[in-house]
């Protein structure tokens, strides 16, 4: 399929790639140039313009935040104004429910075609197709996509005609991770501290109760204490429990872990370590305890 | 092998069972004594005294909590006096690391042998011999009394020679159970707000990241908002977490999702729920969403 | 003077009304026409649009929240435009940070006058003059306008040339009281089920380490289980929880009592009571811990 | 009158000292002899042993905590055993009101005469007699001891005929201050980076809501970061925390603050700082923030 892809960070350009390596004809556009050039490389086309993506079979947007998908689509980027009305929008940025939700209301305003398809994984599961792909919008627009979901995600998993329900359910699954790595965290500071070997306990949970691949990954990091590179970082995480706290706010549901998440992040953060992987919870929790880094 | 048993609730019930399946010789004794015909008729022996079944190559306590076990052994039951030097007391209970030390002490001194073996498992488990079980202390007394392990466990994890290890693994299992619940509850409640269906964000995050047996048990759980019969109640999550807080503690561990779980269970036991399952914390997230139970 | 006053809720009118009687000149500006009227009875002058109040000594905005000043003062009101340059703007709603600082920079560029003084007290404060103002800005304005924050206020603290400090001043001065509401709710309802009589405790505290106004006032309150009439209502605190936590998110300052409180008004607000005192997180307090009401 | 005095720390030292200068006659024993030289100095007579004190007026026990007064009055000590009927016990350590009720009862039992009188204030406070005094028990046995506790203190409060009510009452003051000291320490570090004077906010506060001797004394400190010397120590705080989280939890009463309070000192004390003022749980807010001291 003929497809265009705004957004080159590190999840953004394994997914690009994926997409070539499938045989899609992908043409890029990113603020910083710089980063065009490998997709070049590897067989995608450049474009100079946000504009000049939005007229083949789909164009797909990956950004990093709420600020920049608004400016892209709503505001200096021109999108919604450029996009073909055949030329399917998969936004695949983790925004907020609440944009999801104008979104939604201005593609269709203008006719336009508008699916929300968050993912979840981190950037190695980008760069070898293995995302879990979330997505809610018109069912026949969703359907058609499919050749290009398929080659970014080991499975999608179709939610609803709602699009923001996909965002609310990205949101929420993040939460469920950061709540892991918080409960992780503070349970490997008290085995630690009660000399007992953390690899040992690793293994015991995710042999019985928690063999799933997110406490086999981060259980593993944080026993190791092997923090890096980040894949996630705790400052992008932040952004997220506050995004879960705001569709929380908005639908008057109080979650009491997910403020205990927002104010260790922010701390992280504070601390100087927001750069750092969203993993470090843990390494939080040590420094509360008193322990050090090994 | 010859084992005794001591303590007939749920738990203690099942797991007897599963010895005289696998063809154990087992004499019990429960304070209750209308628990043991049940038994009886399954082939076990009757014990008038705790002191009657402390003759075999193994003696089995399965009991509610610090009070009862040391009450059992160092006070009134005179477990520890009775004990022949050659039978294994393997103490299943979940209890204090506290009390898992005192114990560990009173065996040595006596020259009595002590393992610590407590499971991760709710009454199906136990009555299908599906739990995993947690087992510390000496090693050549945890081999020899592997027999009994397997025929009430799906797995034996050996941790350490310190029986107290044990029980901190346990109760930090726990503790990650109970932080899944309290996690999820907090999801289900913004997912039900939001007009997303829970089941199917159940089934996304059991396909996903979460494939793992705790995460499927309850949230399909709490999505159906079924929670009865308790398998593990409010009363006993609670206890559990006091000694996971009583344990970090005394090794200055501050553990923040903890607290916010204690505060929960403590809630719902001030309002009546004592005696539900633990799986409820999600219907009290439901609750201070002000959801109403279908 | 010759005052123009925007906003008549309840804090409003009752503010205007001691300019009024302090002999000031009052022209007043309603959306809801219909609070106009019993200011007239005592004095004052209607203004039809919010345009004719621009052009006194002074011109006071005292509304509910961020969304009313912005439109008002930004937006469909037009003040910063038609606001003549020699007249203050006294803004003395409880805003965010953010757009006090907004405001600023738009009086600023515009050359007006801006001055904040947000005020901490209840309506009854509020009718007697008793209030506390918070007043920040350029000193000559805030100089100039004295005779009307004495009118209005017991007290008139002067805090910097930056009008942000004082809209900061005011948030944490209510996340003060709001986590004392939230430490006497919690402590009342364990002396309570302890069976210790509540206001022989609030007695105690309030002559000995607490001899403060707002200890007395909300004490009396939480022991007599009398919180209506409502005086600021759990909705407001809500918003202003959501202010502090943003200029606390703004600065990475982590506040985890002010995320319980939020947390709390929430469940408030979720469950039907929003409309009700703020005092009443003592009754979720109560309610938590399984008492009725009496 | 007649006294005999157990218990020479920092707050015991300077309250055995208002009685000699009242000019009562003070008996002294501490375990540790070394601290009985000043006192007798100051004219007091020192005993060999803890029943060499039990033959007066009064014995007055001010000792660190539940263990140390266990075992002095019920244990080793043999206080309960060697006390005249006719001195009365004036229990004034900060103890749990679960050992206190066993204190009530095991003096009845005795036909002995139990006072529990704790009471709130720093050691400068002891020292010049200005100490609060919670007392409850026998109404004659106050009255008959009233003269021992007005040299101590400014004001007494009688509470309750039964004792535990008074340690329940200044478990439940010391919970309010720490509280204050939390929501103070966050709120000054929301000041401080957002570049307010904190002495000005300190002063405003001081000066209209909380006009409060504990908020005059601890602003003053947290804004001068001068949080030495200790008057009371973090690790006695969290000792107290654990006793007010342990009356909560036996009346099913959740604290959330509280919980909050415990994790902090928790990690005050985890983190090298127990022997420290528990004022510093400011300096913990701090250094969340990312603030380093001045």
């Amino acid at each position: 399929m003929d497809v265009g892809f705004i957004g080159l960070g590190h999840m953004g350009q394994a997914m690009a790639r994926t997409l070539l390596k499938a045989g899609h004809r992908v043409t890029v556009y990113n603020r910083t140039h710089s980063k065009e050039a490998a997709l070049a490389a590897d067989g995608a086309n450049i474009a100079a313009r946000p504009s000049d993506v939005c007229h083949g079979d789909a164009l797909i947007t990956m950004l990093s935040d709420d600020a920049a998908v608004e400016d892209m689509v709503l505001g200096s980027g021109h999108i919604l104004a450029a996009l073909d009305p055949n030329t399917v929008h998969i936004s695949m940025s983790t925004i907020s429910v609440a944009l999801s939700e104008r979104l939604a209301e201005a593609h269709e305003k203008a006719d336009k075609v508008y699916v929300a398809a968050p993912v979840l994984g981190r950037p190695e599961a980008a760069a070898s197709g293995q995302l879990f792909i979330l997505a809610a919008g018109p069912s026949p627009a969703i359907a058609f996509c499919q050749p290009l979901l398929e080659a970014m995600g080991q499975k999608t998993f179709v939610l609803d005609e709602r699009q923001p329900v996909a965002n609310l359910a990205k949101l929420a699954g993040n939460f469920l991770i950061a709540s892991m790595l918080e409960s992780l965290g503070e349970t490997m500071a008290l085995v630690r501290k009660s000399g007992m070997d953390p690899h040992r306990f690793v293994d015991i949970i995710t042999n019985s109760l928690f063999a799933a691949p997110a406490y086999k990954t981060y259980g593993t990091i944080i026993a190791d204490e092997k923090y890096d590179p980040p894949g996630f970082t705790m400052s992008l995480a932040l952004k997220d429990m506050r995004l879960v706290l705001a569709a929380a706010d908005a639908t008057a549901v109080p979650m009491p872990v997910a403020s205990v998440l927002r104010d260790h992040l922010l701390a992280g953060v504070a601390q100087g370590e927001g750069h750092t992987d969203w993993s470090r919870l843990a390494q939080l929790s040590a420094r509360r305890a008193g322990l050090t880094p090994h």
